[in-house]
């Protein structure tokens, strides 16, 4: 939102919103309690930190939207005008109280996915007699389709990654000798130089590390001749970007040049997938038939992505089981990987937009395992 | 934990989650699930990346816990044998209906303050017929405690943001000229560099920006003849440090060394009132009844305090209202503030540990409004 004007974000809240309205009409939800994490800013712009200190927007089907809101943070929130009110509460008040005031008679409350159990636990007791639902139903259906703003956003997030994937290629980002922990650092500082606010994650995986797809960077130093597995990502205009390349420090053994030429494969099978219509289980299917096929089935132990926008991990996720077909405007990762524990790992990932034109991958820098 | 073998730790764990038994025997809870926040590194030593796949340790009254983890993170876990047992899920299993059947058929249920709400939603339909309560009521009362090692661990962390509290006095951390920002990233860089392996903060407000308490550093330039509050702290080997200290960038000015004798006055009779058997509020009200004597009570926004340990802001809080008395082992900030809109706030906080021999004060730079 930096670039917009007051008055045109502010329209945009308001729209969403009554869009919101709308689906609760259709789903008879009564109140929408929403508080840290994304639904939030989506709505309002707002952020709120994960705090003890409760923030909470309530929004009656038929009342005004509230944001209660504790008093000392009340000042780094922009106000919107007609979108909602802000309900400051002092040390001594209980904010869980104020919300369940605010939401008034609702039998059906919807509440925001990362909403702290504390204080579900003591809404439970404020609102007893109420079915409780996960407001993603209502707003995750606006979320998941990028609008055009949106979809520019993640756009250059993901060519600010591709300039520090480029520089990783080109070697500008030294390997051998260093810890994974100080290629982080580097990685990390590049993404900030491109134009990234804030770093999320910069996995640094050599060698056998790298067979844990979550691995930590470490104090393990590179050597020559092992794979190195870089996946990362940060926040660039409140949109994220996400990226996975691996490159080899020296010429890449046999076993490995051919693992990683099935995984190029089934990844890019998986974008060619992508297309509108298609359920999300099938893109998954797309990348797991080619690396099963291969013999590595086994080695592939996680879902091939998951969506992204204000979040790194949102909906759509591309995983068995997910028959939600692709909409125009849907934005999510491929990223398949092949694991063998003890020896080494690699996952190639991009970020990919469904688009009616076809798969649209916001990620283009090289992706074959570059030696270095 | 980082310095403690393998075999000690368990035992530590093993101890903490037989008190943990005793307190939900006490206490008639059934099964205690703790997912993302403290408690679960508390007991277990593994903390849960906050993911929208579930991890989760299940502590039945009288079965073997379980750490129900998402199988990619695995890895990551080092297992303490007695302590749990790993409960792996695959992308395509349902985490919670695990987590459910494995806490049996729990009629008093306690979960952890920080489960996201989602996974909360759907427990309620796996274990329809149950009460929720918070397991802060079990672990709580064993965190809020710190034992000799845990004490330790803060005074450490303390002596390094004091480290940088002096380099800010003594002038080595440039002021004027710089942005917020830009002073921001400077004592974030010394946090790690005096030990910290995590800044969680490092708030720096100029001037009238300083009067809203949880102001981010921004790109307002520091000039001459102003108020730069600075408020900091990370976490060094597992417990985190904050403090605030205040200078100005030339003689204070009149109006504002009058108000700062008063703070000064007042964070001193708090740390004074803050011995074992006092009830927290009364620490609290120490410190606001100084502010309030001299004029300045409505500009004194925040509670005192907030307990402090693997978490920045944990029990106990020194706020009106709490009457727990202090126990040996509680350590807390104590850190009043005023804040006059528009033209100027300040703040002098040091984290304090209750001790049988008088509060003990881990934070001890200069107090005084020190001209730079």
């Amino acid at each position: 939102m930096s670039s917009t004007t007051t008055a045109a974000a502010t329209a945009i809240y308001q729209d969403r919103l009554d869009r919101v309205r709308a689906g609760m009409t259709e789903q008879g939800i009564d109140a929408v309690m929403l508080s840290v994490g994304h639904d939030l800013p989506y709505l309002t712009g707002y952020l709120a930190m994960p705090l003890e200190r409760l923030t909470m927007l309530v929004i009656p089907r038929d009342g005004e939207a509230s944001l209660v809101i504790p008093q000392l943070e009340a000042p780094r929130v922009v106000e919107q005008s007609g979108v909602f009110t802000l309900v400051p509460w002092g040390e001594t008040a209980n904010p869980v109280e104020i919300a369940a005031r605010l939401a008034g008679a609702a039998s059906k409350v919807a509440v925001g996915d990362q909403i702290w159990a504390r204080f579900l636990v003591e809404l439970l007791r404020h609102l007893p007699g109420a079915t409780y639902l996960r407001a993603v139903d209502v707003v995750g259906p606006l979320r998941i389709v990028k609008d055009a703003a949106e979809v520019a956003a993640l756009r250059a997030a993901g060519d600010a990654a591709d300039r520090v994937a480029q520089q990783l290629h080109s070697g500008d980002i030294p390997l051998v000798g260093r810890t994974e922990a100080e290629v982080s650092k580097d990685i990390s500082a590049r993404l900030i130089a491109e134009g990234h606010q804030k770093v999320n994650f910069a996995i640094v995986a050599a060698g056998a590390n790298a067979a844990s797809p979550h691995h930590h960077a470490s104090d393990r130093v590179i050597d020559a001749g092992e794979i190195v597995l870089c996946d990362f990502g940060g926040t660039m205009d409140d949109y994220c970007s996400d990226t996975t390349r691996c490159v080899f420090t020296g010429e890449p053994a046999g076993d490995v040049a051919e693992a990683y030429a099935v995984l190029h494969e089934a990844q890019a099978a998986a974008v060619a997938a992508a297309t509108v219509g298609t359920p999300c289980e099938d893109v998954d299917r797309a990348a797991r038939r080619v690396i099963a096929d291969a013999g590595f089935g086994a080695y592939f132990i996680h879902r091939t992505g998951h969506g992204i926008g204000l979040e790194e991990h949102e909906d759509p996720y591309i995983v068995e089981g997910n028959s939600t077909p692709l909409l125009a405007g849907h934005a999510f990762s491929i990223e398949p990987g092949i694991y063998v524990p003890g020896k080494w790992g690699m996952r190639l990932e991009d970020i990919v937009v469904a688009a009616d034109s076809g798969p649209d991958s916001l990620n283009n820098s090289d992706h074959t395992l570059v030696p270095v």
